[in-house]
């Protein structure tokens, strides 16, 4: 906030985009008007609303605006809440509120995925803000837990399920049954999936997830196109069904560390065992696991989507941008100029392997020559199918290994290869 | 901070009681040096270890003094850190330092819940911090984003584990069958319960925890002397496995809520269904979950106790002081002149209830004539056993009607009556 709005009782903000969470916004911002004022310091009052829709029969509809330069002429505004999502009008909006010196807070994980590195860098010349706790793990606070309560650490690891659309899909796979078309109509049924699931269920929203986490844990710029990536449409009843009975669970991780000074970062389904506490994590919550080298493992917890704890985390940005209004330590993330990329293949890695046979024994014999010393298991019900884990090794290796599994006489099919989470 | 002091590019701090954490922090400040350096803008020197015992071993021999002196009479230290612990000595250094404006941090979680107001209205007057993370679940953020992260929230209510040991006897005594002595010794050979456990399993430790949350949560003081609290002495292996197949685990939870406009805070052995994150928290692992009216629930989870985990936390608060040297806003616990308390009593709870009896039938006619329309289990195995669990209502009623139980002629004993946590 400029100096001149110090001591200042009142606080004008613009919502950009009346849709679920911009709506939340400013319900919650009306419902607990009170106690937010207490916290921030001062009162919030929603100025506009920006919509090309209308909204007649909204208790609101007098702040509803569609000339976006009712917002950006007004110098009273000095917070802007942008609720649009993508990289298109949303990118240009944001950009010029910053340039104008209002600090902007935003729910839209593809936009600071892609754009957050310019974008920060505008907030921190012009000593304002620009806050992103929304946008990841809806309402569960990571983002600034992550800069603010784990300095004492070196970050070593971040693993998450980071989209509650996916992870309520394999956990209604595993306790019901059902196919993942079947699931996926449920979720989209109850409002959890959207009708266009592509960006869920193919992973691209967890990978702009971790890729803003890892940016934010590693102090540099993380880029999500450069993260390989794995949805969920070729995990079946019957992989989560076994995985079951080893203990474990399938679930759609993204994960990421430093190794060799660059970093590995990647989404794929993985084998995790129930003493992981990700493994507990069911139906729409999410959840983030941070290895710290005092802390240990810490990890967050809750719904990671949804009108209201969304909103809440929003407004807590809009709080904190009040607050620490003169605070000019904001994180900008850098970015090399050459790839910070570890590739998975040259990193180690663990896997859950199917496979159907022809012949047992010498699919066996076979998999012990070229994995080592590994446990092969027959598969009760299915007499035609043997089951093993890898030794920890090259990921690249592995990999080869198992498209070599292919081509050998006494294997008909490679059915399931799963990374581990260790 | 004081003014005079921006700008420098060192801060000096003293640690007093040179133990596990206290070293723990010594050690962390060490090991992360630059990092640390770089998030909290300066460079951070111990420049004093106070402590009454020698350490001729240590290389940090040279920092260490038996004289407090040494660092009150030092105006280049800003900050104490308090790893002492108990509030004798711990409070009077607390006070002298903050009262010298010498901003302190500390782990020490009793002398926070009993003394936390005084302290920390001495920090508000003097402009400077009292800080506490680590005195709540070890390394696991959750002081901070309580205050900080849930902003936008009415708090409704707390639930958490917030003590290691008896998490780790009743995960022992469930997992392997261990009975509460052996457990106990396990805990103590391991390191994870000191020589006197009686804080750990009789929930005192977890009642100050309980009352600090409270405290933050609800923004006035919750006296810790006022929870009823109830360890875990009573509780068996039978009640456990019984329990567990009921899709449920006994757990030690502190809890609190808004309720009446009062507060509700208990600290009990509870039945909690698998189905609350809080029931896959095992062994040593604490866990916080937060319920907020716009945010739903969060959890917070982690190593709750041990050297490094809390050193963690104690650093990141260091660092905080730094970083928020000028940050006037310090919440300050206010006392009420009566009790802001509503009694368990007054208050609606679920209980389950196991009874010996000597006739089933009769039995069960009249926990159905008291109790209402419950269903009540005989149990595999335990021919003169009966169990149910109450339907909800005021705690005070469920409670004499369980006493009265043991005064009816069919009934022989109450084996277990515990509160079902919802």
């Amino acid at each position: 906030m400029i100096a001149s709005e110090r001591g200042v009782r009142m606080i004008n903000i613009a919502v950009l985009g009346y849709g679920i969470v911009g709506s939340g916004v400013v319900e919650v911002l009306k419902k607990n008007k009170e106690g937010i004022a207490k916290k921030a310091g001062k009162t919030i009052q929603v100025k506009y609303i920006l919509d090309i829709r209308d909204f007649p029969d909204s208790p609101e509809k007098d702040l509803i605006t569609k000339n976006p330069d009712d917002i950006f002429n007004d110098s009273d505004v000095s917070i802007v809440v942008e609720t649009i999502g993508g990289i298109g009008i949303a990118y240009e909006f944001t950009k010029r509120a910053l340039i104008q010196g209002k600090s902007v807070v935003t729910s839209n994980k593809e936009l600071v995925a892609t754009h957050g590195p310019e974008l920060m860098r505008i907030a921190k010349e012009k000593g304002i803000h620009y806050k992103f706790e929304a946008s990841v793990g809806g309402g569960i606070p990571i983002i600034k837990p992550l800069y603010e309560c784990l300095s004492a650490n070196e970050i070593i690891s971040i693993a998450g399920i980071l989209n509650g659309t996916t992870n309520y899909i394999l956990t209604s796979m595993a306790n019901e049954n059902k196919d993942f078309e079947t699931a996926l109509k449920d979720a989209q049924s109850k409002g959890y999936a959207e009708a266009n699931p592509s960006d869920d269920i193919e992973g691209k929203d967890s990978c702009r997830k971790i890729a803003i986490l890892s940016s934010i844990a590693f102090g540099e710029y993380v880029d999500y196109r450069e993260i390989p990536t794995e949805g969920i449409t070729k995990i079946t009843v019957e992989d989560l069904k076994l995985i079951e009975s080893l203990n474990s669970k399938i679930k759609l991780i993204g994960f990421s560390k430093r190794e060799k000074g660059k970093i590995l970062a990647k989404v794929c389904p993985c084998v995790v065992n129930k003493s992981n506490a990700l493994a507990n994590v069911e139906d729409v919550f999410n959840a983030i696991l941070v290895s710290g080298d005092s802390i240990g493992e810490v990890m967050f917890y809750g719904r990671g989507a949804g009108k209201f704890p969304t909103a809440s985390a929003v407004v807590n940005d809009v709080i904190d941008v009040i607050k620490y209004s003169d605070w000019d330590d904001v994180q900008v993330w850098d970015v090399s100029s050459e790839s910070n990329f570890i590739k998975p293949e040259e990193s180690d890695a663990k896997y859950f392997v199917r496979i159907m046979v022809r012949s047992k024994e010498e699919a066996k014999k076979y998999i012990i020559e070229r994995f080592g010393k590994v446990d092969v298991f027959e598969i009760a019900g299915y007499s035609n199918q043997l089951m093993f884990k890898t030794l920890i090794e090259n990921e690249g290796e592995i990999i080869k290994k198992i498209q070599c599994l292919q081509e050998i006489g006494s294997v008909k099919r490679v059915l399931t290869s799963l990374r581990i989470l260790e």
